[in-house]
């Protein structure tokens, strides 16, 4: 950029290319709208996407933040929740308790981050990438806060559906409890919060409680 | 909140009517997700959501400060957009070129933050009603920037679903400019972007340029 002086006195002329780099990454993102997650909406509606999650986060980070285990930079927290879902608009959403998805989703979403963070100029794509490798290795008291309502968020999401998701997919209380005990790392009393939630899931038959063999699980086989 | 010795020490008893009343506030504003907007998204698919928006707000936030009028708070911005339309919940979405809504939109938004904001913590419901009322009165730098994104975000969209909702609403390049002029007062990079874009638009044939007469206009008298 170049100091010129314009109508308001001496100031810094657009750099054209810069913002035409940021405006098609803007105009790229809104691709994350259609990425569906296995969550339905708290009414049942239909499925979350992954935009309406990353808003969700956002507005959790901001009135949750009290509960975060260690000093916690807020705004790091905001922008990293807001853009942690951004690779899946080529990865596409892995759900959380999909073994054979898990396997290549590091590759997969790697490639993506490579081609969609590009779009930004430099510095601006590295900006974005740090945040998403830290969020993405849980690896700083803003990430695991992060990762804890990540979490914490299709609980709530499943519950107030009467355990929707959880019973499509046959999923049982042990996996539920393993999957999200890391709230637990950024967030002990959201934890504690989530825990109660996820027993009263088991009581009021929202979830099926790890004991019990899921219909899913029960292999069929010919006899 | 009282302090006690738990396993990690000396700290705080978690206050769980102020967390009830937290999460209640996070269900509550699901609904956003049901709240559509005139825009489509930008590949034309269906009509935006409201938490859809907001989100999208919040990344252009992270993006665009550089170019914003003054000194501002990132932060404080970032909390400003990813509430700017709870209010809406109840409501709803008043088109921006409709006259009529826009006669009772204050008294309604008014009614509904009354509701939806006491759902929180009285702290909380403060904060982020100031941050409403601040966005609503274009008070702050940070709310004339927040202002210039979310008069930019549907021009983008209109842009790039080739001019949908402007036509199916008879909305004309004159109307447009004089809508979004106050982008100027945010970021006036930005707007001189957005001028560029409007007139393209007329160019292309997206926007009816404000010297036509757009059918919806057109007032049908009974001869």
């Amino acid at each position: 950029m170049q100091r010129v002086r314009d109508k308001r006195g001496w100031g810094l002329v657009m750099d054209k290319d810069r913002l035409k780099k940021q405006i098609e990454f803007v105009v790229e993102i809104d691709k994350l709208k259609s990425v569906y997650r296995q969550t339905l909406l708290m009414n049942g509606e239909r499925n979350e996407n992954d935009a309406e999650h990353s808003w969700h986060l956002g507005i959790m980070a901001i009135l949750l933040s009290e509960y975060a285990f260690g000093d916690i930079d807020i705004l790091r927290v905001l922008k990293m929740v807001l853009v942690h879902d951004l690779v899946e608009i080529d990865a596409g959403d892995t759900f959380c308790y999909d073994e054979q998805g898990a396997r290549d989703k590091v590759e997969r979403e790697k490639t993506a981050s490579d081609r969609i963070f590009s779009i930004l100029p430099s510095d601006q794509a590295g900006e974005i990438r740090t945040l998403w490798e830290e969020f993405e290795a849980v690896s700083s008291p803003e990430a695991r806060f992060a990762a804890a309502i990540d979490r914490l968020h299709p609980l709530l999401h499943n519950y107030n559906t009467l355990g929707a998701a959880w019973q499509k997919h046959g999923v049982t209380s042990d996996k539920v409890l393993a999957r999200n005990r890391e709230i637990d790392d950024g967030a002990p009393e959201l934890w504690e919060y989530a825990e109660d939630l996820i027993r009263s899931a088991v009581e009021n038959g929202y979830l099926a409680s790890g004991e019990q063999v899921s219909a899913a699980n029960v292999e069929i086989r010919p006899t």
